[in-house]
């Protein structure tokens, strides 16, 4: 089973992007056949989500090395391009995991580099119709009541990977079992990931569900209307904190008062054992004109600044267990990524 | 000292409302001279904050009157019309009680019901500066950091008062004392009343404030960002439990995990001793258009559905005390509305 979109497809000489900005009114894909456009495109969540960043990273290498040999670019100039693809934006892990797997292949030529970008993708959607059947298994075995209602925050679909997606995936693997009777999806501002982007997955895969204020989701927690939360994650590091968009910490803290499991669904790539706590993520401060602006309109005083970091750190121990493709790490009994994976 | 802004003011035989609704773009007055008309306000919120509906829905009872003389009600049909004051929105104690108070009067004619009107909002404002002191005085006793990092939600001004507000008044009076360095305002989804209504407040005030999503709160307490939250009530029950503008909740409870005050400002009108705890407050279900609309614009597919709160109970073990114009209530030692009011 697939889902039907492609977010990210590999054209001959150059890269078409599904432009995430203007769902769900408009279904419009891009070109991309420079860095400066991925850069911008990256920038501008044109492409967002986690693993779909490592996705495009990689292939971005491609861009990069195209445009190097249009333009006569010296090793070392391809080079600087590709590490701008990398540090275009600095929470997720994936960017720079993929970019700098692919790049290790730039000596070989374009179809080998082409080949790493391809491989990336495949195993990434491999990885989550795993993730989707681990995170499944993991609720049926932990929550008793049927059918479920599942809190989600942000978008985790096929649009912020390659297909499937992660905690979508596992709530799209639930709803194939016949196990859902709710999604509440939180809108995610200031962007509105949730609303204008998971809602418009959940519409299009026949999951009922409703969209509500992110500032809702603490007490639909606690007003026990809630069985289990699912969110992704951009960085964890080795303890299991978890850095994933602003707002899952509220979740995580709600879940842990409130008695019910909360995951994170991500790949091994969004692990960064390098990273020792959560401490030590970057976390993404964006432009605050995101937060006081909405679609030309001003909503606050011109004179009043917006503060808008776009991700926030959820403590491994307010998560029940990391799903991930080969299988979940159970921080509540004990596990960490560490201890895992290492 | 007072504030400059007259959200409710009676006019000879009328009403006269600052539509918040317009805020901040534009400062428009609106005249309500029909009990339709001050239900309408009342339910799209051109008019809103519990303080603020204690007054309106007092002077409610001199439009009905206004009214029902000219077009020759009953008695009766005064009484009905009164009624639906009361009941235009749910939550709020404060309207009810306001249109209770003054209605006693209804036979006695209408300057005497003016006058009862004009005591509630005279009252309210003198509450308002008491809360303030009481509140500011707490805040200097518990809180050891100088300058002061506050948060605060939704909109508890001069806007949702008669004059200077209950949590924005606690925060006036710190700034006042020369003691505030940051107003984190969350921007209060769905209706914004936290960026287009408290920042409008603060500017004008020369507060210094950021706005952010609702989402971050946690995030900006849990990262050691806040010292001290404080928000209002829509209406306290007997035993502390608080309810308020949804997402207050998740700030509540962000607090207690990062050991740090939240606190409730609001007048002894907004505790509602018959209600013993929070679990028995209605929360008034507004329509989940205000969540996926925006300006007019549709910001989830058009088969996707809203689910809109209006408000959450803080839990009283969430919360260290409620600041009223008698002085704090102590929760987190112990005391409750019940045992200090009673």
């Amino acid at each position: 089973m697939t889902s039907d979109v492609r977010p990210i497809t590999w054209h001959a000489d150059h890269l078409v992007l599904l432009d995430q900005t203007q769902l769900p009114g408009r279904e419009f894909y891009v070109e991309i056949r420079t860095v400066e456009q991925l850069v911008d495109a990256i920038v501008r969540l044109v492409v967002r989500g986690a693993p779909a960043l490592g996705a495009a990273g990689g292939y971005g290498v491609a861009i990069a090395m195209l445009q190097g040999q249009a333009a006569g670019w010296t090793a070392s100039e391809v080079a600087a391009a590709i590490d701008r693809i990398r540090d275009a934006r600095p929470t997720a892990v994936n960017l720079a995991w993929g970019v700098r797997r692919v790049a290790a292949f730039v000596a070989d030529g374009l179809p080998r580099v082409l080949a790493e970008a391809d491989a990336i993708a495949a195993e990434d959607a491999a990885a989550n119709h795993a993730i989707g059947r681990f995170g499944a298994d993991w609720i049926e075995q932990h929550v008793s009541r049927r059918p479920l209602r599942i809190l989600t925050h942000c978008n985790t679909g096929t649009l912020a990977t390659t297909e499937w997606g992660t905690a979508l995936g596992v709530i799209r693997e639930l709803h194939a079992r016949g196990l859902v009777e709710l999604v509440y999806a939180d809108e995610t501002r200031p962007l509105l990931q949730g609303s204008r982007l998971t809602a418009w997955e959940l519409v299009r895969a026949g999951i009922p569900h409703v969209v509500q204020a992110d500032g809702a989701a603490t007490s639909t927690i606690l007003r026990g209307l809630v069985d289990v939360a699912v969110f992704g994650a951009d960085r964890i590091a080795a303890n299991g904190d978890t850095a994933n968009k602003i707002g899952s910490a509220a979740i995580g803290l709600a879940c842990k008062e409130a008695g019910i499991p909360c995951l994170s669904a991500a790949p091994v790539s969004t692990i960064d054992l390098a990273t020792a706590t959560g401490d030590q993520i970057e976390i993404e401060l964006r432009s605050g004109d995101e937060v006081v602006n909405f679609a030309g309109l001003r909503t606050a005083p011109i004179e009043s600044a917006g503060f808008n970091p776009a991700f926030d750190v959820t403590p491994a121990k307010f998560l029940s267990a990391i799903i991930t493709e080969v299988g979940p790490i159970e921080l509540a009994a004990g596990q960490t990524p560490r201890s895992r994976l290492a």
